[in-house]
């Protein structure tokens, strides 16, 4: 039997940039970006905007249309922008989807044009899985507005949509084009969005840096009270060990058996399920967090007392570390309503093995292919400890 | 302003084997593909069929049931397969996808299974599609079972299905984890299918490989009487040239503006198109090759003597290189039923920079980027007179 062997590498690259006033005059990034190579005509622009932003920035399109006209010698702006609802609803209805493609198609969208999705992370997931499956990949130019997307969800190479009530049932590795960090846009976040991303900071920084704990342990105050200048220093950090993560993890389309930034990660997605959605995803990644760091300390691989630090500082950013749903903590794992069955729905997923991050100390992730189910029922039995001391000390202040 | 750069190379890597009788019980090479780690339960695939093939092998899926009775320690099967229809309609109708991603998901196939699709070039298409962007990629083992798919269209890295009327609007660059080319699928082939697929040889010889394109033009006669190792020596020859193509050409998920592989095929699209898809893919492009080597000999590119010699060599296969489409020559080329029209077309795909594939000698391909429609009007006359001679001689005989 005679055959060939097939081998190649494909290079990616693209940049991250930290601005602000994106859309101003004087802001030249974006018309820069897309500027055509000599001789080439301007490029097309497809705007996909989430609704919620559009609601808070009423005045964000227009501003747009002004830049457009400004630059027009860089890029030819699509006239009328898709406008799809904010959070989990984009991505839960395939009819968002489909108005995207429709726009591509009757724009004459190709290859060599670009999408450009500003929002929050549902909205880049959806408009960037729309824009990875027209005409095999569109550019895609990610504008995230929450701290979320701006720290965590759009800085990467994945995106999707659900199916069969299956978070990311549907999706592809597709990196963008460019990501671009508006922070002026984080401004009209409610407080509830303003805080809810900062836990995926607190988790990149557990695994892999104990200095950025410490100034996220430290600033907590200073955070919670909107200081610009200490956000805009979380995001660009936390942005910066994700890329650095998927660069030199040698798996960045998440080939393996391992996903060590889900840490976590096996909770919040159960409990965002369990709740409906009511826990929004750095909300959830909170709860994981504080479970997995208490299973850590159990388990004699960290101290008590780093694991009080930790669960202090997510405290103090105001997270909740108990919500009811904990409590099917004595269901039996088989059950799919438990908590623990999404250890079992973690190990599906990752194709048969399980494999999950836990601490060895703050910076210091390790994984492990096994678990101990009552030890995990202890854990959230002092989770919920911890919880109604804190709220008493609340009522005692 | 400040950013960070991203860049990092993925690597892929998968064998195109080239076998008989592939679910025969003394066949181990399916079932070492697949056969898990040590301490890993065995992997689960789901079969999706082309119908034409079950219709021409109604014992296949019996076979591969017997076949993973016998290797369960290596595979666990998915009871029922997903059959899709043949040809064109499998990536025409969006209800194929849904099928099989319902499969997916009610079957808890993961990123760790497979999905196994024999059958067409379409069939793969689609179900590559499907698997591409099911949980963001589901392993795929393409077993092709045409010509055409064996040499050409399964043995590269993209996938993709028809939308909005339009060819490959939907799709994705996914390499396969596997190619297994079966020759024993061929011998129940149509002529019409075992001939159709031997134009994308000649197109790459006569780009490539000038001791291939002699290969292709001595042995016509036996070709067309089904000499079956002839055959095995085309596809391999010609598999081999596509894949190294992708793996050498520098850019394999196709970034930039140029398709060099596509030589002959801006044609031969509008004239699928223009002929409601009663041309085959293979038959379209031998009239594309046709009138892109007539065109490049009328620009003096290469002699009268090699022109004649491919115009021949295409005939002596059964191909008709005329068809009365091509006489929508005279009509203006921004009409969107005239062939011409596919020129502006391409150009459209490529992303607004016309670069199309011509011939400087047999064996070497070379890109222009502009076009004399005056030129292409004198090569599909002549293209027509060629092709009158050629049925007088027949008729004669």
């Amino acid at each position: 039997m005679r055959s060939i062997r097939q081998e190649f590498a494909v290079p990616f690259q693209y940049n991250v940039y930290f601005t602000r006033n994106i859309f101003d005059a004087g802001n030249e990034l974006f018309a820069t970006l897309l500027t055509p190579g000599k001789g080439q005509p301007p490029k097309k622009v497809l705007f996909v905007l989430d609704e919620g932003l559009t609601e808070h920035h009423p005045e964000l399109f227009n501003n747009i249309k002004i830049y457009a006209l400004r630059q027009s010698q860089a890029f030819r702006l699509v006239p009328e922008p898709v406008v799809i609802p904010g959070g989990e609803k984009a991505k839960n209805d395939p009819r968002h989807i489909q108005v995207i493609l429709e726009a591509i198609n009757r724009e004459g969208i190709d290859r060599h044009s670009f999408i450009a999705v500003a929002g929050g992370g549902a909205v880049i997931d959806a408009a960037g899985y729309a824009a990875g499956i027209a005409h095999r990949g569109v550019r895609l130019i990610r504008i995230p507005t929450t701290v979320l997307a701006q720290n965590d969800a759009a800085v990467g190479v994945k995106n999707g949509v659900n199916a069969f009530g299956k978070k990311n049932f549907l999706g592809t590795f597709v990196p963008p084009f460019t990501v671009i960090n508006d922070s002026k846009f984080l401004e009209t976040l409610d407080q509830r969005d303003w805080t809810s991303g900062i836990s995926e900071a607190v988790k990149v920084a557990l695994l892999k840096d104990p200095g950025f704990f410490n100034f996220l342990s430290q600033n907590s105050q200073k955070l919670r009270n909107r200081n610009k200048e200490a956000m805009e220093k979380l995001i660009f950090r936390c942005a910066e060990l994700h890329l650095d993560h998927i660069s030199t993890s040698g798996d960045p389309f998440e080939r393996g058996s391992s996903r060590p930034l889900d840490f976590g990660h096996w909770a919040a997605h159960k409990l965002e399920q369990l709740t409906d959605y009511e826990l929004r995803h750095g909300e959830a990644v909170a709860i994981g967090l504080a479970l997995d760091v208490t299973y850590s300390m159990l388990r004699g691989m960290i101290t008590e007392e780093a694991c009080t630090q930790i669960l202090e500082t997510l405290k103090n950013y105001g997270f909740k570390l108990w919500v009811s749903q904990l409590e099917s903590k004595l269901d039996d794992p088989a059950n799919e309503n438990s908590l623990l069955h999404g250890l079992e729905e973690f190990r599906e997923h990752l194709g048969g093995k399980l494999t999950i991050m836990l601490l060895e100390g703050i910076g210091k992730g390790v994984e492990v292919n096994s678990v101990d189910y009552d030890i995990y029922r202890k854990a959230i039995e002092k989770l919920e400890v911890f919880e109604s001391k804190n709220e008493e000390m609340i009522n005692m202040k």
